[in-house]
Formats: structure tokens, sequence, C-alpha cells
């Protein structure tokens, strides 16, 4: 066991609280993971085997900024968590708390991986028989081809060492298929992309329309269309289902129909539940993070922490830059440029996903 | 009746056919608007009171260079349709054909309205219970901060005359709600509307989740985050629904629920019916056009007929200039400048909805 990945986890800022997070920590840890888990001690129980226990009770709150937050807070969990990442006494990181706040403790403390341009926040989406990784959705609203030919490659790297896919095939977000739709950074990214050669399976762009369908395993996108693609998707799901709900209660037909029914839809219900794909992934550090849904519960953040894991044993940072330097999509250094540049990193106000929704990192 | 509006309509494009649209003109007629029929005669019926047939046979075709298309081909029954618009002969357009011809066709022949930067593409979206505007749905693909702002008032207007609501309330579509958060061009146009004054009920920023919930009746993107949020939203909606058929017909029990459920399942399709709505509408132009879905059958095209009597009746246009002129929105000419000068508007491959989704006309 001693070569099983050890995980740096934050116990704080899940909704069910830092208990819940120690009992998926203690679920992982039996399927051979190592874990530091850093939360109010008190509320960690009384651990397991391979769960280490480390006192941080400081959480760091949903906050305008929290980059700011990150930095006047040194004792919150999340950056002790990075820390021991940083040190080396952990691998990886996972967090039920604030997105923003993991991105910016990442940047802050583990900093960009060598060669990566900007990190991206990448959401795997549940969808029933196509789940797909959207990115960025969120840390960068204004990007240049360059960034999105980045991305493109995180995201296959993702999905092929974490996720456990063979060559995931990768689209650009645009609003038509053709090679020349889309704003200029689309069109350019595209082009780069198709002469990337063999390690990238790149199936040109998608429309929205794709969602839901098992067009693509990865969609790039900047992070304003990644994040507003992603809430609209939400919305409308919302607002359809809720529709159907009140169908089924409008009369006692369709009362008696809607509980015959039940039973089939909660396994949709099931399929399109994020605790079974496990959340939100930092990506583009030089050490992978895994920002689980604050909703979840027990099973959600094992599997949160496995996906760490086996992120940390197929190398995905290793894998990243490799695809890169095959690409030459690979950042030169500046020297006149401060190699890690913090740029703000805002909380978004909605906490269903944590998403940070302002101008994100820059690089 | 001499002064009931006259609508050109175009009989050309729709799936069911030139007879399926003389139908919808005849319904409008009989509702009191007069119409002029484009279409190849022979197929047009024998007409109906109100409704003036013209032998137009020529159609566009969906085409990568819409533009190119019209200039081509003069004779063809939408660019007759606007010629009737810019002889004065008819005061509006409703064509069931492709989006971007008819948008193509309406700078080429009646121009942009003075004083518009650029006409914008806005969709009518049927959500239960809380149907909205949006727009720009793919005619702009980059905008100015001032784009996004007339864009507003435009899609303000339309509500308030053509669809006969009070005070619509506008949002700009974003990654967050607070005023700072989005793309400069969003953050720019936010702070000139929340200044426009008391003309303009300005509710903000929304994310995209405010789809299917009634937070604004009018919402406004640029036409690469608007077209990729719209098919998004439809690409949702048939992969839950689709999701809720599967489940329906996964065992005896569900297709008895499926089947006790199906009357209350019609009646939301009947409020998600894109033909209760009118479809698309090109704003910004010196008349107003209304395309209403290819799919359409007669009710729908003589909603979109009403809809556009309505718009005529209203003054939709000089509502426009009026709210622009008040918030001080509109263009100053600019004398190097050629006034109407055409950029491209090429068509969509996707037959769904004929969203141009290339880069659209500058302005």
């Amino acid at each position: 066991m001693s070569d099983a990945p050890i995980i740096a986890v934050d116990a704080n800022g899940a909704d069910a609280g830092p208990a819940e997070v120690a009992r998926g920590a203690a679920l992982a840890a039996a399927a051979g993971v190592r874990v530091l888990l850093f939360g109010p001690i008190a509320e960690l129980g009384s651990g397991a085997p391979g769960v280490e226990l480390i006192d941080a009770p400081i959480s760091i709150a949903k906050a305008p900024d929290p980059a700011r937050a990150v930095r006047s807070t040194p004792e919150a969990s999340v950056v002790q968590a990075w820390r021991a990442v940083q040190d080396g006494r952990a691998e990886a990181l996972v967090s039920g708390g604030s997105t923003g706040a993991a991105l910016a403790a990442g940047l802050f403390g583990i900093k960009r991986a060598r060669g990566i341009h900007r990190p991206a926040l990448a959401i795997l989406v549940p969808v029933p028989g196509s789940p797909f990784l959207l990115l960025d959705a969120g840390a960068n609203v204004e990007v240049r081809a360059e960034h999105l030919v980045q991305f493109a490659h995180m995201g296959a790297a993702f999905m092929e060492t974490a996720m456990g896919l063979e060559r995931p095939r990768v689209a650009l977000l645009s609003n038509g298929e053709e090679r020349d739709r889309g704003r200029p950074e689309v069109v350019a990214a595209h082009a780069e992309l198709e002469g990337a050669g063999g390690e990238l399976e790149f199936v040109g762009n998608v429309e929205g329309f794709a969602i839901g369908t098992a067009a693509a395993d990865v969609i790039v996108a900047d992070g304003f269309t990644g994040n507003v693609a992603l809430k609209v998707m939400e919305g409308t799901s919302a607002a359809l289902l809720g529709a159907v709900r009140g169908a089924a209660m409008s009369s006692l037909r369709a009362r008696i129909g809607g509980a015959l029914l039940r039973p089939a839809l909660r396994g949709l219900r099931d399929e399109v539940d994020p605790e079974a794909q496990g959340g939100a992934v930092l990506l583009g550090l030089r050490s992978l993070g895994v920002v689980p849904h604050g909703s979840f519960g027990a099973r959600g953040f094992a599997r949160a922490i496995e996906v760490a894991a086996r992120g940390v044993r197929e190398d995905v940072t290793g894998r990243t830059l490799e695809r890169l330097a095959a690409a030459g999509a690979l950042r030169r250094p500046a020297p006149a440029e401060a190699s890690d540049r913090l740029g703000s990193v805002p909380e978004t106000d909605d906490a269903r996903r944590g998403v940070p929704t302002g101008p994100g990192p820059s690089g």
C-alpha cells in the first residue's frame, strides 16, 4: 500500500459538513487511496485506516474575491491542503468547498504547470448515455486561440488518464460546425487543432445541440461561453423536469401515471446524478485538483478522491505536458513576465456548483 | 379595412410547402391583415379575401453565403417580398425560408434603420410559463458594448409593441449576476443600461439558469453566446425528453404510467410549441421581419403574420428609435463610412431553425 496515491482532502465547505467528507475519505481509503484529511478535528470522527486527520478548522467562505481571501487566510483548510501537495506530502487535492478558493489557493500555492498559459475549470457533465467534460467553465472569461488549444489537450489528457477513456474525442464549442464559424480565436484554434496530428482526436466544431448527443468527450470553450452553456443546461433541465412534474400532478389520471412511471424516472435521475461523475476539475496546475459539488454525500466524495488518485497514478500532469510538447503547444517562458501572476478569481454568488464567474487568472 | 397593415409574405422555404403558408395567410387575412403573398402561383391555391397572390417561383435555398445568393437572385421570392416593403407596397415581411437569406435580403434591400449599428436576430423562446426574447441569436459573432445596448432597446420595443407586453424586463446574459461580471463589453453595456433611466426596465445580468425562470422578458447577448445558449437549450430539451420517453418504455409498469400521463404531457408540449410564439424576428432594419420556423403549419404562419401586423400597427421601428434617442444610444453617422455595408451572413447547415451562424453584418 505504500505506493498508493496520497490525496489531500479539504473537509470544509461541503453542505453536509466535514463528517460526511470524512466518511467519503474512509470509503476511498478502503479502496486503496491514502488520504490526508484537513478539517475541524472534532467533527472528523475517529479516522479510518489510510486516513490521516489534520486539524484545520478555518474554512474560506464563498467570497467576492477568493484570491484575497486565500492570501489573508494561510491557515485555511484548503490552503493547508494545497500546501501539503506543494510540499510533496500529497499528490493531488480534493475540496468540497468553493471552486474559486480552491483555484486561487492552487495558483497561489502550487502554481501553474510549466508551459501552461492558464489553468482551466473543467466540469464533468452528467448527460444520460454520454457524459462529457466541458472546459473552461468560468475561470477565463477572455481567451486567445493558444489558450483554447491548451484546454483541448488538458481535457483530453484528463479524460484519458483519470477517467480511463481511450482516445477521447475533442471538439470546440461554436455557433456552427464549419471550420470558419465562430469568434476569431475559435477559428484560429480550429486550424491549429486540425494540424495537431495523431496525438489529438479532434472532431471539429460542435454546436450547442451536441449537449446530450455523444458527439464529443471533451468540449472546449472560453470561460464565458462555457459558463453560460453549463448554466443554460442546468436551467433548461430544471425547467423541463419541473414542468413534467407539474404535468404529473395536473389530474388524477396523470397522478396515477406519474406514480407508475416514478421508478423508471428514478433510474434516469441516477444517471444524471453528478455524484456518479465527480464534479469539477482544476486542470493546468502542477498537480490535479478535484472539486466535487458541495451537495455531494460520502459516495460522491469517495468517487472524487478516487478520480484524483487515478489522475495521479496515470500521471495526468505529465501526460498533459507530453501532449502539449508533441503538438508544439507549450507556452514559451517570457522572462519579463512574472511566471505565476495571480489574477482575480471572484466567487460566484450561486451556491449550486461554485463555478467562479468572473475574470479569471491571466497568464 | 383600408388601414389594415399590409404584410409581404414569402411562401417559399416552409417545410410543408407554399400551400400551407397560403392557408396561414388566409387565416391572418380573416383576422384583419392584408397579405401580399409571393410564391409559385400554381401552388398558392385560389387565394382568399385580403390575400393578393404574386407569382415568384424562385426560392433561395440554404447557402453558405446567403448575401451572395441574394445579390445573384433578384427574382427570388424573399427578395421580391422585401422589395415590396422597400417600395411601400407592404409594411413588414414574413418568410418561412432561410433566416440568413431573409436577413441578407433585408439588409441589401430595405437596409438598417438610421441610427442602428447592427440588425439583430431575435428568437422568441417558448419556455413553459415564461416565454422570452433572446437576442442576438447569431447575426453578430463579435459585438461592442454599444451594440448590446441597442439590442436591449430593440428587444424591449419589440416585446412592447408587437407582443403587447408592458414595461418588458431586459437583462444581459453573463457568467454572474454582479455588474462587474462578464466580458468587458458586457460590463460596459451593463453600466450604460443602468444609467439609461426610466425608459428601460433593466434588471441587470442574468445567468444561464434564468432560462426557464421568469427572470426577464428580453435577454441580450452577443450572437456567438446567444446562438450557443439557444442550441444548448434545444439540445438539453431533446436529450431530456428523449430520456423521459425512454424511461416510459423501460417496463410494462412504466409503459402504463406513460400512457396515463400522456394527455398531461401533451398540454406541456403545446406550451413549448414554437408555433404559438411566432419564431425568429429581424430587428434593426427599417421595417420588421418575422421568420417563423420552417416546420410551422398554417397556424404558426398566421400567428407570425399577426405578430408582424401588430408590430406595424404599434410602430415597432419608430418606438425603437424613440427609445434609443431618449437613451442617447443612437448611432452617430460617420460620413466616411458606407451607410449600409453588407457583411457576410452565411447560412447555417442546421435546418432546424435557420439561425445564421457565421460572422454577421458589420456596422
